[in-house]
């Protein structure tokens, strides 16, 4: 059995290292771009902040462990030209030595990820103007921001967020630029006003409801132009999103979705029986709507790869979609959602309903509690909670995991209101904030 | 409305503030037999650590809170003898004045929670052995605590590490006696290992699979014997368990369960459609196993107070079962567990198996992560997830909550092992450690 797998980043090799264990004799090989496999993009902004010592430190294992320990046939910057579904052929070219590849496939895994989405900004072209998605993107930027004194991020979305704060770490001035008025898109303005006071707090210059119309410079980018002002800036950061990558499997005609993405079945099986695609490429179900949707982040990635690595080579596995949970660090601010958003919901047709709490981390008479937000929507008729936010400063993350269980599971209020979650005092209230947003929002829809 | 609440711990004052707010007009008294109400006495070992100042910080809201903003007649130092069903009254004792009080109700709940499990043993009646249930328990073991030198703790549960640990924090030599060969009851040997590791690193004599015998002393305990050994101490924490304290329940001939804990249907009814019960006294439903449990926590106790003073008060609120989650602090690492244990699934009857992961807490490359073990049990012929274990320095307790609504929800390994949980290097490797406990007990189950 060959399986050929097109590209090496979570889902690439998630998807080879599920293969190879489903079927040992399975012949297998990863053709990636990059010289680096297996590594995690979403570490770059932790390195640039001093905690990471090293590009190589973010890669998980190295092309030599997959080739030696694994027995898969890794070929980094080796980029795939060419698929050819009647053949059953791919042709990459090896970027070192230019020489054409060509192997035939059984089963091809397409996991060609996410690109940054451009901006349609006058002057995008300009040298200082970077977007991250790789480490070898990460690196450029690196290198750049290091001689820069002010830096501007467009985009106030999770990834610019870390990377607004990674630079204030490096000491530079960071203004961030927002179109909408609250950052994060996928959370409601009640939380986030919270998340960009701690913005302010360490110094971010926060420009809200304001858009990037053109980016002005001679060799180099030097100002930032928005409808409402001109700022000087030494280099710029776009992080306005990420679409899939997905020009060979348009090319091969394989069915893609109002996103770009890849549309699959839950064995990850595209519109071509013989064809599998996993990762940010690939369009998953809302288990919340049942809808599409294209929500790119590396747990979903990851696991998307093992399935379709795994019924790739044999197997049989299942990949039931996503509740959209995403959580990050700002600042010493904890922040995460999951669900749907009121926003997202209404947009969805539920006749919802939000509301924000505030409660404490733990027991209010042991040392250090903090504030926690917990904000719920749930759908007025049937009761379901359909999304949650928490902001805080502990006891987040594992609360925003707890939602995305009970979201999953499809209960209700009630159910949250009467979860048996734990209790003690150094970890939390007896009235855990979760069942308090779950027993204010039930008196709501009373 | 007439709504009499016996006790005035967690359970009685939820229901309480509960009735009243479904029924404004309700008329409703609290008779409590201590001077403290809706108190926290999870909190005393934290005051022994000198976390607390002082034993009316662990008081949720005071007496006068209840009376003046509440509108509930709140009577403390009152003690019930007698409650009388055709007649639908009630009759205590006024413990400052010795007079007798009597009272009419049209609704009745009991709140008159657990008891300390007194162990038979010779000796056990000697001057200088302790246990503790409410605030003053608290306040008498706190005063010897400070004059003893050498403590011994007899029973390994939540409760006795939790004080073996603070009187280690306030300078004593402690020893731990555990009948069992291992600590915690309600985990498995494999996890609890761990646990006991970091009792020994920090200074407390564990003497575990051994049996106190004998409690020795004149005046007051000086020795305590068991099947290896004699100790000599100043003092002794008897903390070996909980029954419930129902002698007005049983004498009102209420169904009682084995346990001994009030019976009562999901409205916290009890046999007595006029009486109903909430808390430590009370047996209730294991969600996994359907079967009744005593397993006697705060947080169970709010809600079932809550629930029965919603419906004694008119309304119409469910009180589904536990799942026995419980999260404990043993010095820096934290513990939880809920569901059913290897031992507790093998006992009803599940064809079940386990598996212990070792993980890390953050990103590999993220500064201060830490190991954490996760123990998953499942039954081997559904493949439902039905009990977890997890220990490690941080990160546990908001898995062990995913867990509880994972097992609450019924869910399976696969459901599990493809659960949107998030990542974020600060907090979660990309593979949360519950997906990979899932994974490989998947593996295992094939």
């Amino acid at each position: 059995l060959n399986i050929v797998v097109v590209g090496g980043s979570a889902a690439g090799m998630a998807a080879a290292a599920k293969a190879k264990r489903t079927n040992p004799s399975a012949n297998i090989i990863v053709f990636e771009k990059t010289k680096y496999v297996s590594y995690a993009p979403c570490g770059i902004p932790y390195l640039f902040m001093g905690l990471v010592d090293g590009f190589d430190k973010l890669v998980y294992y190295t092309k030599e462990y997959f080739i030696s320990k694994r027995g898969i046939d890794v070929r980094t910057r080796h980029e795939v030209v060419k698929i050819d579904e009647s053949e059953k052929s791919v042709v990459a070219i090896d970027l070192e030595s230019g020489r054409e590849v060509n192997v035939n496939y059984d089963k091809l895994i397409l996991a060609t990820g996410g690109l940054p989405r451009k901006p349609n900004i006058d002057g995008i072209e300009l040298e200082g103007i970077y977007t991250v998605r790789n480490l070898e993107d990460g690196e450029r930027l690196h290198e750049t921001a290091l001689k820069s004194k002010v830096i501007a991020v467009v985009g106030g979305g999770f990834t610019g967020l870390e990377f607004a704060e990674a630079f204030i770490k490096m000491g530079k001035k960071v203004l961030l630029f927002q179109r909408r008025n609250h950052v994060i898109r996928s959370m409601d303005p009640e939380i986030t006003k919270i998340i960009e006071d701690e913005l302010i707090k360490h110094g971010i210059e926060l420009h809200l409801g304001e858009s990037v119309v053109e980016f002005r410079g001679k060799d180099k980018v030097e100002k930032v132009v928005t409808n409402k002002g001109k700022y000087t800036v030494d280099m710029v950061l776009a992080s306005t999103g990420v679409v899939p990558n997905n020009n060979l499997a348009a090319k091969l005609g394989l069915k893609l979705g109002s996103y770009g993405g890849i549309l699959t079945d839950e064995f990850m099986r595209t519109s071509n029986p013989d064809i599998y695609a996993a990762g940010d490429n690939v369009e998953t179900k809302h288990i919340v709507t049942g809808k599409y949707v294209y929500i790119p982040l590396a747990p979903a990635a990851n696991k998307m790869g093992r399935v379709a690595g795994d019924n790739a080579a044999g197997g049989n596995s299942r990949f039931p979609g996503i509740v959209g949970t995403a959580i990050v660090k700002v600042f010493n601010l904890e922040v995460g959602r999951t669900g749907l958003s009121l926003r997202e919901a209404l947009d969805n047709g539920y006749n919802a309903v939000a509301e924000t709490i505030k409660h404490i981390s733990r027991s209010h008479y042991y040392p250090g509690h903090k504030e926690i937000y917990v904000r719920l929507v749930v759908d007025r008729e049937t009761k379901r909670i359909l999304g949650g936010q928490i902001v805080g400063y502990e006891g987040v993350v594992g609360r925003v995991n707890t939602l995305a269980a009970v979201i999953t599971a499809h209960m209700k209020t009630e159910d949250l209101s009467m979860l048996d979650l734990g209790y003690s005092p150094p970890f939390a209230p007896v009235w855990d904030p979760l069942v308090v947003a779950a027993n204010v929002i039930e008196r709501k829809l009373k």
